[in-house]
């Protein structure tokens, strides 16, 4: 897996100083720290903030939805790494405004040990925080152990629900609410056919063979529930799409999201025929998409594979997703 | 290169397929055939329509830009093939509004036969019809033969242009000479770090070796100018400024767009340690970055390499970069 780089070790500074350097009316950073990540208005007044973070290498996620409608700020890793406490504290210090700070972030150990500790540190500031946690991926975990599973692309829709909900003014209580509400109606599963390559490690990830896919790989190439003989795209979509619904029961009348995610590598157009499939199984069974999302949200690098995501929604749900919003890496209308 | 796929024959119907029940709002086919697309609400009365065509392989290129302040319609060929000319044709009809239609795309061999026998078809109908060429490519020869330069990204910034001007209610012959006017402001270079698979050929378009790079690849994998040792992040974007500063020179108080655009397998992340270096050369030459377009816009399937377009902008050409536009696969507020 070859890439464009200078010192590896630099990877996600230099990344952050583009980042910067090309989006300074909508992004900015905070703590002398280019891995504190804020929105460039923050604080924005009257409104709980909300703070996400994990480790590089999966944009868009994280840092890709800090703006208007979404995020207030993200605290940045290292690839696939945990960022600290203290850039979460740093983060928490500039976005709030006196409403209080959700975190919003995905199941990993690293992460929830860091954001407890800058929520403990907030907290003596005088900054009430709220925590949720994502776990969306039905293969990390059955559903008996469901808060061991991990979080992935899913994440997108918990940030968009809770980012519209503050957006509109909801107390950091409503804004919880609502957020683990859309949670519970949040399932997600992808198929990885290649690994990719952290740049300080220099090597593959793991390694598969030519006719081979993992089904339930993790964005960071964690074990999937097993190694398969490469599937057709119908096949692999049909294979989600049960995995899903085995653990989320759909039924004629329901609304639904759908997120057809890159792990990377994968052209749009793959993504496209898969959606194709998805599409006939969602609608023989009488549910309707609401609204499709298919694109490049939840990344592993450059991993082959795909990830599903699937939100079934209700009325106010429905408003939320709607509701606008803006970042360099999203944008809805 | 492994890929998601069904019988390899139907990669683009079933991506079509896909993407016509994933935005039914946005967009249509006509003449019976999905490989014409068109917006959902063609054609735009009192509008010029405008319409591209090319091969799949390329998305977003060349059907991502069809939508609201861009395109009217695409004739969409099969894996890096030209499409029919009646395939153009058929799109060509169904745009036309009366005020005239311009044919916008890439300068190949294939598109140029089929594009101007749709234009004599629709003439007869009593269609006015208009054809600028894209050559951005300054890889693909020299400044002394600059019209048989290749379309690459280049292409998004026409589309662009003359989509804000034909929105605005611009005269066939304004809008094409608007786009001709930027399109002499448009320079673009790529490196290629792989090849890329078409999927009825099941092998990679070249090889290349683990330390090489090859500087001046077209998006089908077309020779570029070298083939060299894989350099840094800083030295490729250098590299890639340079070429483009021989062939357009700036100066002090110019005001240009940037587009580092992904090939398809280059993670954002990459994108974005290029264009640190993009940036810094650019100021430090006095030249005012207006708008940068960092992510996927042009690609060659799931090639790893990146590209780079430098548009350079007057006081009315920025207003219609800033023009709003909506697609599937474009937004811009």
């Amino acid at each position: 897996m070859k890439k464009i780089l200078n010192d590896p070790n630099n990877y996600v500074t230099e990344m952050l100083e583009g980042l910067l350097k090309a989006h300074p009316d909508m992004l900015g950073f905070t703590g002398g720290d280019y891995h504190c990540v804020v929105r460039a208005d923050a604080p924005i007044q009257e409104k709980v903030a909300l703070a996400t973070g994990g480790g590089s290498g999966h944009l868009p996620i994280f840092l890709g939805y800090v703006g208007r409608g979404l995020l207030d700020g993200c605290a940045v890793g290292d690839v696939f790494s945990s960022p600290s406490a203290d850039q979460m504290y740093e983060v928490t210090k500039k976005i709030n405004s006196g409403k209080g700070v959700l975190y919003l972030y995905g199941n990993y150990g690293g992460d929830i040990m860091n954001f407890d500790m800058a929520a403990e540190i907030a907290q003596i500031d005088g900054i009430e925080v709220g925590s949720i946690l994502v776990r969306d991926d039905v293969a990390s975990a059955p559903p008996e152990e469901a808060d061991r599973r991990r979080g992935v692309a899913g994440l997108v829709f918990a940030y968009k629900i809770a980012g519209a909900k503050a957006d509109q003014k909801g107390t950091l209580e409503e804004v919880k609410a609502v957020t683990l509400r859309a949670l519970n109606n949040i399932r997600s599963i992808g198929v990885a056919l290649s690994p990719c390559t952290v740049p300080a490690a220099g090597h593959p990830t793991f390694s598969i063979g030519e006719d081979e896919m993992e089904v339930g790989m993790g964005i960071h190439g964690e074990p999937g529930m097993r190694r398969e003989k490469l599937q057709t795209a119908d096949q692999i979509a049909e294979r989600m799409t049960n995995a899903i619904l085995a653990d989320m029961p759909l039924t004629t009348g329901d609304r639904v999201a759908v997120m057809v995610n890159s792990l990377g590598g994968t052209p749009k157009e793959e993504l496209y025929i898969l959606y194709r499939k998805v599409y006939d199984l969602l609608i023989d069974k009488g549910v309707t998409i609401y609204r499709p999302y298919i694109g490049e949200y939840a990344t592993s690098m450059e991993m082959i594979g795909a990830s599903l995501t699937i939100f079934k929604l209700d009325d106010e749900l429905c408003g939320l997703l709607d509701y606008p919003a803006q970042t360099p890496f999203f944008v809805q209308l």
